[in-house]
């Protein structure tokens, strides 16, 4: 039994959370195992269990790290981007994106996995799902009221995902339409949160 | 070595092929192994083997059958659903197709993945996405022209794959939201579907 230091061992629990995060947006949660993680972060894999007690519990927690991590990188951007649905879409629908998942929101790295997990990481993921859509209806099309501005934001980040997940998957065979698809839900959203 | 007749050999493949698309669906490409499916299938290991050289080629093939039945489904629920883009939105967006994915869109069960897996998988998701935006852009509105039948077309078959995908996420969590996401969606393309 080797101890370390308290800094240390808090230490080691963010690399692992960082690396842990990055690989599984990168390869999915499936896609990468324990074992690798430890060694990208440069621990053994005795030392990942002394901190998670299983992969689906590191799986969850890298999930909220993965979620704080593209919040941040998308308020960082936001000195250059107008406070409009457009203005976020412009970001979250970019090529830049699309070509870096390890670097973006896991809720789209992972979206059709997730339902295969457990209740915590659904948990997870609904409250950034919400989170989500809470930074949509704040900057809805003031004419957009009550029920409709929530339905419209739910609908905004649904679709958001499902544009960027698409778009990943027909990258590798067809380029252009990877494109047209993040242009076609741009504009369907846009026009969309448009007041009538 | 065992020899196995012509019909035989035939009758295994499609065995294999439809065992691994309804386990891929279920638990996703990373998420199940090829012994399993072999076992489930009644076959062995190398029986496997005999009919695909990797588990990326049957995943491969079985995201084509997947799209078969799954079309095969969808026109087979035609009779008791009308013709329009609402009609087709109510069968891909309803909660019996988010509680079964085994029996669902593998575009939608595997959404997140693909993008992950080589290039022949991601050339089978971009014909069964143009396909079933083909199928909607037959049923938008008349009013709706030219390039803006496509773009809209593209957009709805994305926002249907993210509703369902984000539904399926947070369903074990969130019930409530899950449902508020799909009908969110729904009644985002049914007005966006529509002529201005």
């Amino acid at each position: 039994m080797v101890f370390v230091r308290r800094e240390q061992f808090d230490e080691n629990r963010e690399t692992l959370l960082a690396t842990a995060s990055k690989l599984f947006r990168e390869r999915g949660i499936d896609g990468v195992g324990v074992a690798e993680i430890a060694r990208e972060a440069g621990l053994t894999h005795g030392a990942l269990y002394a901190h998670f007690r299983s992969k689906e519990a590191l799986a969850t927690e890298a999930f909220s790290t993965g979620l704080a991590l593209s919040r941040e990188a998308f308020r960082g951007d936001g000195a250059r981007r107008k406070r409009t649905v457009a203005g976020y879409l412009n970001y979250l629908l970019s090529s830049l994106n699309r070509d870096d998942p390890g670097a973006s929101c896991p809720m789209t790295a992972s979206a059709s996995e997730i339902g295969r997990h457990g209740e915590e990481i659904s948990a997870r993921f609904a409250k950034g799902f919400q989170e989500k859509a809470g930074a949509f209806e704040a900057v809805l099309d003031e004419g957009i009221s009550g029920a409709e501005r929530r339905r419209m934001s739910l609908a905004i980040v649904a679709a958001e995902i499902g544009a960027m997940a698409a778009a990943r998957a027909v990258a590798k065979s067809d380029p252009d339409l990877s494109d047209e698809i993040l242009k076609a839900v741009h504009a369907l959203l846009v026009k969309a949160a448009k007041a009538p």
